[in-house]
């Protein structure tokens, strides 16, 4: 057994002295819990932390309740350290997912109680979460209540342990091992008979988070449901916090914000408009702009490629920003009307082909209208000939521009990229150049250029 | 007496043949609150809530108080009426104002409750509320508290009344006289010593709501202040109903819809995309677009008048895309920042002079990145000439795209329109206009032609 031991401790110092955690975390698979509980009360803080978080869920139960308290509390504080968490927050999100299995719901809740939303969005790699989920946004400090207790013994439970709950409002109510068995909120605790049992009144089948979702459809379900909080879980269903109704309307404000920012051809300002630096602003939309300017030179090319039938008529120059723009308008209003029923939930990626066969309609009856306004305008000022170029133009590139705007958000969504990004700004450019091919296209074809 | 009250009835008779509401809000003011109730008791139920709600507040309740319970409740139901709304829905917003008084806070309690939201949204005219006031989104189903219960007894009074209540969660503290003196919410209700007094745990000056405060300034207020409820007041800061943290939720979802849909030139869908019919879609489009259409027939103006120039060196059209692209796209980002910083409060219109002080600076500062790239770029094909055309029409259109788009939505906000409205869609068209006469002055001046 000791001579085991010492085999675990010389391999270890090993791993540890390749800083790799993938060596760190074969070491520690092969050996007793019993010999790594005693490894741990070796090591230095930071070592141990970083050891503890590689042992697979089932382990890091039982070898943390090998632990003394106090060696307990001590590894708590190791894990809550912000260079523990860094060595796991610059880990590939691939390896992350391989070496970081769940942290047993107990260590989870110990590790974040007491901690500000601040200091948990620090501590949040250290459970495994991405940037992005929605246990990064939990709250830790709830009352959970037992569905064998009276309305009144519940009540007098939120009395007693209620002051530094984030909400009392909806109480999760869970059994002996924490897994969440249903939500009852304050006002049937409060309206209730006393003597009736919180079982018979909660709902038993709620509205439910897992850690790892995405914040932003978390937070749009609880808003959807019209919820005070929702309870957040791991995958054994055991319950690790709860989102409120604040926590969901910060998540969804922060989103709208990056989305109108994207949709505008500009990253999102760190600060408030008028608190931001100039080279701030200049920053959140020079990267933006100097993409669309470099994609906008495939305008030129496309009609330096028309150049000599441009020397022709010259008249055809004059249409062109009216042309894009028109294309440009038509397609922006596809893309944004199908970016936000994306985000209202009305429409999803696999609906694109019932989605772009109502475009192309829709397209081609705002085309016949501009066309044909298009083609008397033109007609009485340039000629019939030249009024057929614009009338028909304007019908093809109105519904192309329709279906590819409308198409290009839940080709975004299909890919996991953001729908704003990928509409408004991208489109103008597509439409441009595409717009332009058409014109010339049909110019040529009619006036036999 | 008696002689007066026959003088009365026909005097209102020639009003009402007239079907004028001044006449008849003009002869119910010189007559006694006893003839008027008299009155009133003759008329049939429409003609009766007319007349009733033409009269002053004071006058109102006086009137009211003298009515017996079984007129008043057929009262309250004439009130209700569909037919009777739409008659002082369909006033003219000035004489509404002038005509209709609000209703005194104990009759508006009364014809508002047991209604759901959709009834209550056709009653809220005869409140005099306009269709964007929070009055019309309120609950009136409350249970308020008085400032000197226990807290026992608050509870009690809670269980006792809260079951048909909109929430709990924000409990309304009133005089007898129906004046908010403060709010208390359940948790300090159920977490205080039940001994203390309801006074010494609400908050004294509680976010209050006006019943004529515009809907979307509320909703966000709530939102901001992470309220799951704020009392909704009277001119004498009388208690009418509450306005709850989902109701204030989808006020915002339903600005935000219409605001997206408007930035991307369109109007919003009534119905969710895929149910909307074709129709619905270009019908929602179609207006905007042939708007910026004609809008855009200036750049076809703008360009004829320099069609000789074109002639002279027909290089300059291949540049025409991409100088109004990127003119366009600064402006929108501009927009969209500032649009955004308007809806989170972050700037007002006073500051529309820092603002566009800010974007000048911005838009030099993208100028001068994007100019130099262009000078360098048309210089190695067309020429050092014709490049530095190039690069000094994109600082001036940048500069100038920064600024009138920054300054744009706060003169929109200034003059009570929607910034999304005035923002995107018309300063690509704008962008696009000035663009031109910039490039072709620059190129007119450079170029000698």
């Amino acid at each position: 057994m000791d001579d085991e031991f010492n085999e675990l401790i010389e391999r270890m110092d090993g791993a540890l002295r390749e800083r790799s955690l993938s060596s760190v975390s074969k070491v520690i698979t092969d050996y007793d819990p019993h010999d790594v509980a005693r490894l741990l009360e070796r090591e230095d803080p930071r070592d141990r932390a970083i050891i503890y978080r590689l042992l697979s869920r089932n382990r890091a139960l039982e070898v943390f309740e090998l632990l003394e308290p106090e060696m307990r509390s001590e590894l708590i504080q190791g894990l809550r350290d912000e260079d523990t968490a860094k060595v796991f927050e610059e880990l590939d999100p691939d390896d992350r997912a391989q070496l970081i299995d769940e942290l047993p719901a107990g260590v989870a809740k110990a590790l974040m109680s007491g901690l500000s939303p601040a200091e948990r969005a620090l501590t949040a790699p250290m459970l495994g979460f991405d940037a992005d989920a929605i246990g990064r946004y939990m709250s830790t400090e709830y009352v959970r209540l037992r569905g064998d207790m009276t309305l009144r013994e519940a009540l007098e439970h939120v009395r007693a342990r209620g002051i530094g709950a984030e909400t009392i409002y909806q109480l999760p109510v869970t059994s002996a091992h924490r897994r969440l068995l249903g939500v009852i909120s304050l006002r049937r605790l409060v309206m209730g008979d006393p003597d009736d049992l919180v079982r018979t009144h909660m709902r038993d089948q709620p509205i439910t988070l897992h850690s790892i979702d995405k914040a932003e459809d978390a937070a749009r379900e609880i808003m959807d449901a019209q919820l005070l909080a929702a309870p957040v879980v791991d995958s054994e269903n055991r319950l690790l916090g709860l989102v409120t109704i604040d926590d969901a309307q910060q998540i969804l404000e922060r989103t709208e914000t990056r989305r109108a920012a994207r949709q505008g051809g500009a990253e999102p300002l760190r600060r408030p408009y008028l608190a931001s630096p100039l080279f701030g602003l200049v920053r959140s939309r020079v990267v933006w702009l100097l993409l669309l300017a470099v994609s906008a030179l495939l305008t030129v090319q496309v009609l330096g490629a028309f150049e000599d039938k441009l020397e022709q008529v010259i008249q055809l120059a004059l249409f062109v920003p009216l042309l894009t723009g028109t294309a440009g308008n038509t397609g922006s209003q596809a893309a944004v009307t199908l970016t936000r029923a994306l985000a209202m939930g009305d429409v999803r990626p696999r609906d694109i082909l019932l989605v772009m066969w109502r475009e192309v309609r829709v397209g081609m009856m705002l085309g016949a209208l501009l066309g044909g306004l298009g083609f008397v305008l033109a007609s009485l000022v340039f000629g019939i000939e030249f009024g057929e170029v614009i009338g028909l133009t304007l019908i093809f590139i109105c519904t192309l521009a329709a279906t590819v705007g409308g198409a290009m958000p839940l080709i975004a969504q299909a890919v996991r990229a953001d729908p704003a990004v990928f509409s408004t700004p991208f489109i103008a450019t597509f439409c441009d150049a595409t717009s332009l091919l058409v014109y010339f296209g049909v110019a040529t074809w009619l006036m036999g250029l």
